[in-house]
């Protein structure tokens, strides 16, 4: 993306990690930033940063949401507008952070939570007024579909976790991948956004893939039967109910279509019918740009 | 979309038929108007109807674009936006069309033209800023794929032909679908407006679906591979390539994925890759959606 700086001028005026240090300069970061020591808060950071857009990327604790969610209220709380790649957020506390970043007045985007960059929240905002989200079915774990894939050819579960790991897509411990909770994550974000839903990962009926074996992968594969981790919401009387569940389907079915890490989604809607959007193998670049998008569009908006 | 009239506010004016006539009505027609007799010209019904927007349906002559592109030229000349929903002008003559709009100051949209509706044209130039647009790969011809799968099921080419015509998929000439001539309009459509390719469908290298027998078909299947007729673009270094044939495919390929009346675009970019978008078993709910969403665009714009 550095060759598109011209078009799109922006500074990193400051860094705040984990284990390197922070960086700031007024002026703008190179590439290589030199890390100084650690600010004692992420509050002092951004006080001393003097940033107007916080790109918000500190790992997920699956179970909370947090530090993200921390971090996004204290952007707020100083009126800078928020960008993050982080689905925590979104799952647990959506509709609060929303009212709170309107508010503030700030902007509050997060492209690339669900699907690596892919456009689904701009796509619903931007592209399709009017229309009502009824419900969604996606194959959004990456994880699951390479242990899947390795399991169908005869490998064991845990063959296929590290084939995962050789290629870089597992989460620190892949049984967030393996039972669910991923999935579960992006299902309650998606939720959270496109249908209103006011709902928490732990509020997803799930079961994941650890207890399919390779011997029932092949005897489903030789009947064109295939099966996928899919995340799935639908509208009803009593609020929109969502599902994470390893599904069998006929081979041919548009949700089977999805190797290796691509992504897919289906939205099920009131005017447009069925309408999809996928990535075929995306990797951090798309991770990337989704984040570019979100800070392009903070722009155009304000 | 009827429910949706309080939230999007708007008039027809007055409607123009080749059949049944004309009808005006500056306070707005009903949902069946009367219509009285025919305008003499497109150019006098304009100057009588007082629109604003203009929205062209007139049938595809598929060698040149007309009338369609004399219809928009009119509107344009009298400062009338124009969403139309007839690829011809975006095939034959979008470069020009696009400058004339600038010139006379007004918006020009045609969403509904190569996907019925599904967001192609304001995916790219709405939600993946900075992204150059390499090259495509869609399977855009519902009429091939019916037909394609009876003939895949043992019927005869006209058997297929009578299926596609029953569920009313087949433009007036079921030629045009099957000699490909309808992708290679789809084709040069999406490359003039995605890749900037000044273009026409005649210099579309095409090979339509009229040789392939049920037998060839059903022996492919046998060996795991299915037969797909695909519009495909790249860039090369002298300018943009397009193509339309029946490829032969691996049955797990995304791009065999769409069954039925189903279409499936994928784009080729530099910034994220490869991503798509598609729509299963649209009608012509979904093509007026595109023509509505086109409006409420335009309305955003000025």
């Amino acid at each position: 993306m550095h060759g598109k700086q011209s078009t799109y001028p922006s500074r990193i005026v400051a860094i705040h990690t984990a284990r390197r240090g922070t960086a700031y300069d007024p002026k703008g970061l190179p590439v290589e930033p030199v890390f100084g020591p650690p600010a004692a808060s992420v509050e002092e950071f951004l006080d001393k940063a003097r940033a107007e857009v916080v790109v918000e990327l500190t790992p997920l604790n699956p179970e909370s949401g947090e530090p993200a969610i921390s971090h996004i209220r204290a952007a707020f709380a100083r009126g800078l507008h928020v960008v993050t790649a982080n689905k925590g957020p979104i799952a647990f506390a959506y509709s609060a952070l929303r009212q709170e970043a309107i508010a503030a007045g700030v902007e509050f985007r997060f492209e690339a939570v669900t699907m690596d960059g892919t456009p689904v929240f701009n796509l619903v905002q931007n592209n399709l007024p009017g229309v009502e989200v009824l419900g969604f079915s996606g194959a959004l774990n990456s994880t699951s579909q390479v242990i899947l894939e390795a399991m169908r050819s005869g490998l064991s579960l845990e063959e296929g976790i590290e084939a995962a790991r050789q290629i870089g897509v597992t989460e620190a411990d892949p049984w967030f991948d393996i039972n669910g909770w991923d999935s579960a994550c992006k299902a309650a974000a998606l939720a959270n956004v496109l249908m209103n839903a006011q709902t928490t990962p732990q509020q997803v009926e799930r079961k994941g893939i650890g207890r399919l074996t390779p011997a029932k992968l092949v005897e489903l594969e030789s009947k064109g039967k295939s099966v996928t981790l899919l995340s799935r919401a639908r509208r009803t009387p009593q609020g929109v109910k969502l599902r994470v569940r390893a599904e069998v389907l006929d081979k041919d079915d548009i949700l089977c279509a999805c190797r290796g890490t691509s992504n897919l989604l289906v939205l099920h809607t009131d005017l447009m019918g069925d309408i999809g959007v996928f990535t075929l193998k995306p990797g951090l670049d798309q991770t990337a740009y989704g984040l570019f998008s979100d800070l392009v569009d903070i722009v155009r908006n304000i």
